[in-house]
């Protein structure tokens, strides 16, 4: 990464053709900058969090735009920095104009991610929170959003941070203990610390586990529907897109014979993908045909089998699922009875999780509901507003967090073996370096730039 | 459209992953509607063209997006009436659902145009310069931008204004003589009369012939190269590409083979073509080869035809040439005598318009000159920032200019006949009209409708 000392600028809205695009630039001299290219109201007497309408000038001084120029003056901006956003006609050809002009006047082109390091390296942001800017921007379900905007608000970061200042506390006492160990002294409680030890695991394990349901929000649920031609699946799939008013794309998938369809129920995105290799798994029960249906489920979070009730689930089928559960013991399998309409006196196979009628479903609302509740519990998308703030997205984070609970359990394993001060004192610190490095307490240039690398030029 | 009464809505900037999005509300209740969902400062109390930092909030009250929402208020804004923007993260999710939070507080989802529209209805714009905003945005080249912008800022409205005004006083004072006939008086000045007749009737030719250049700002030029194989298009079209570190871009054309690649040059865009039908015709003299060769060319500005001049322009090729310039006389035809390094002593051919080296050109600026030079004097590129009000760039304006004209030749014709008063009026009323219609001074709800119709959701 370069000098902050540095004026930045990118243009921070989508290219194509819309009404507005919008140019930022950030740094010391960015209103000079501004100013040198603005033809209209003295920007440098501007105060901050003001307006000014006038036009962008080439060199020449000939017109370049007519343009909405925003001041936010340092500290008072997204960066900490001097910002101004330059608004102009939308359609690239304008931003790209007045982007060239800004670089010509002495700005530079924004890293990725750039301006959002500045607002961390300025004490704007901690690291969490600066991570959550980049997951907003690529949120794909409201949950996803709600989700980011929570840890953007930082209600995550103080969790981790109470955390650590708690372990901080304790870690200190022990420390103290350490250099009066000649005297024999006892600073740190014992009990509090078994407690806070094991209110420590507690918190650090419920966070581990919410970082499933948090893949869900960043990824989507990838549900694979399997199941013999005519056992009703296409009926069941469009009752399900239907039934939520649901954001719907058909795609065409990883493979040639692969049909994705996206919806979002209650919050949650899901991709349901029908391949042809659960298709032709049902007519060919040899190696072959499984070895494709299990590439066909290798990356799918659950499989939803339908077959036709009045049919049966006949042998190869039902050897087909016990192969499936043995190979990936893990994945979710809901076998799902369907045409229930036509035999409404058969029992549903004991395999089957539930009856419904995919054509009365697109009808009646609740014909769905009992799937759609087994989704939702499978997947674990019941969140409240403060929940939120407890849900792991972040693979980087996952990692450090297991780090800290492997050495929060060696601690208690320590002093419940009655280890000396040193090593529980080694564990907790271990523990405060990983809670640490989420927030960026504890970082280095390296990391950040691996992870400001990730963003979009702009933010 | 709907009543003006009505505040509308839309996303302004561009879809897609981006660090900002852009919502703008404008109408009557704008401030109203965007404060009753925003938490943050007052907004009703706050003065024009001032900044707030705060959330966006659901009907429940939980956080949607943390937003910057800019005020502008009546009539100091782009629609004339007070106007609200609020900027969020980008990437589409927020932007949507503060849109529809906004649908739910009162807004209306703003029609295409909408928000021009009602700057055209407030005054704010006449329609000239409102549709010259759609142009703006889908400008594609430095000088379609530049011509765009002059007419924004109103210095081709101007011309017409100025035209019109004189037009109208001469028609009023043929009018008063009109109703005072029985007295036999002059008010109109007959020197006068003829001098502003011959001045309306070049300005107007003047503007009709600069829509040729027009419509190239507006849609590039195509360009087609023809030629044998191995008569060096390829290294032609890549000496011409690299020349300008111009944008290219190679994409799969209208039909399987052919290849797109597109330049600005001076400002203008090239689309060059490389087509099979071209390739073959020098293989295939008979009909079918020329039919394919028509139909590559039938859509293009210029035909470049390159021959290798150490083997010569054959009578296969020249035959060809013929035929192209006798069905389509008026397509400019440049012959380029290729390879000259090979054959310092030749001469081209006499049908030849240059020689060069594309292979020198590589290294050498010079080499591809008059090459550009022609290009350019062909497609009439060479304006200044002065002359880019006078380019009509559209086809409504064309029709109107047209027939403006053809009023103002027919008023000249009975003037010098020594017609009536009242045909020279009728004549002169015409004239008026028509000019009138292209600012908009002359309009009618169904000619708006189907101007705004073409413009995107949110300008």
């Amino acid at each position: 990464m370069h000098s902050s000392d540095d004026t930045i600028t990118a243009i921070a809205t989508a290219r194509g053709r819309a009404a507005l695009a919008v140019i930022r630039l950030s740094g010391q001299r960015a209103v000079d900058i501004a100013a040198s290219c603005f033809r209209g109201k003295h920007l440098k007497d501007a105060a901050s969090h003001t307006v000014h309408v006038g036009y962008i000038t080439s060199s020449h001084g000939t017109d370049i735009d007519q343009v909405v120029v925003t001041l936010f003056l340092a500290p008072r901006s997204v960066t900490g920095d001097d910002v101004v956003e330059i608004s102009c006609h939308g359609g690239d050809f304008a931003a790209r104009l007045i982007l060239d002009r800004l670089l010509e006047a002495g700005a530079r082109l924004a890293e990725p991610g750039e301006f959002t390091q500045r607002a961390f390296v300025n004490g704007k942001l901690d690291l969490a929170q600066a991570e959550a800017v980049a997951d907003l921007i690529h949120a794909s379900s409201s949950l996803a959003h709600q989700v980011s905007l929570s840890h953007l608000q930082g209600r995550y970061s103080e969790i981790l941070s109470d955390l650590r200042a708690e372990l901080l506390e304790l870690a200190a006492f022990i420390e103290l203990e350490l250099d009066f160990s000649d005297e024999d002294v006892e600073f740190a409680d014992r009990d509090r610390l078994v407690r806070l030890l094991e209110r420590s695991g507690r918190l650090l394990s419920e966070l581990l586990e919410s970082y499933r349901l948090g893949a869900h929000l960043r990824d989507g649920v990838r549900v694979v529907i399997g199941g013999r031609p005519n056992a009703g699946k296409s009926t069941l799939l469009n009752a399900i897109l239907g039934r939520d008013r649901a954001i719907v794309s058909e795609t065409p998938g990883t493979t040639r014979d692969e049909i994705e369809a996206e919806a979002e129920i209650h919050g949650m995105l899901y991709r349901f993908v029908d391949t042809a290799g659960l298709r032709e798994t049902s007519n060919a029960i040899e190696e072959e045909g499984v070895r494709r249906a299990e590439r066909s489920i290798e990356h799918s979070d659950v499989l939803l089998y339908v077959y036709d009730m009045s049919v049966g689930l006949d042998e190869q089928e039902s050897e087909f699922l016990r192969t499936v559960r043995e190979r990936r013991p893990g994945l979710p399998v809901v076998v799902i009875a369907n045409k229930r309409d036509l035999v409404d006196d058969a029992a549903p196979e004991p395999d089957a999780a539930l009856a419904l009628s995919a054509e009365r479903a697109a009808e009646s609302e609740e014909e769905l509901s009992p799937l759609i509740q087994q989704l939702r519990a499978i997947v674990g998308g019941e969140i409240s507003q403060s929940d939120a703030s407890h849900v792991v997205t972040n693979q980087r984070h996952r990692h450090h967090l297991r780090k800290a609970l492997e050495a929060v359990l060696a601690a208690k394993t320590s002093l419940d073996a009655g280890a000396s001060g040193d090593t529980l004192a080694l564990e907790l610190r271990i523990a405060l370096h990983e809670i640490g490095a989420i927030t960026g307490e504890i970082t280095n240039e390296d990391v950040l730039d691996q992870i400001f690398s990730r963003f979009c030029i702009g933010k």
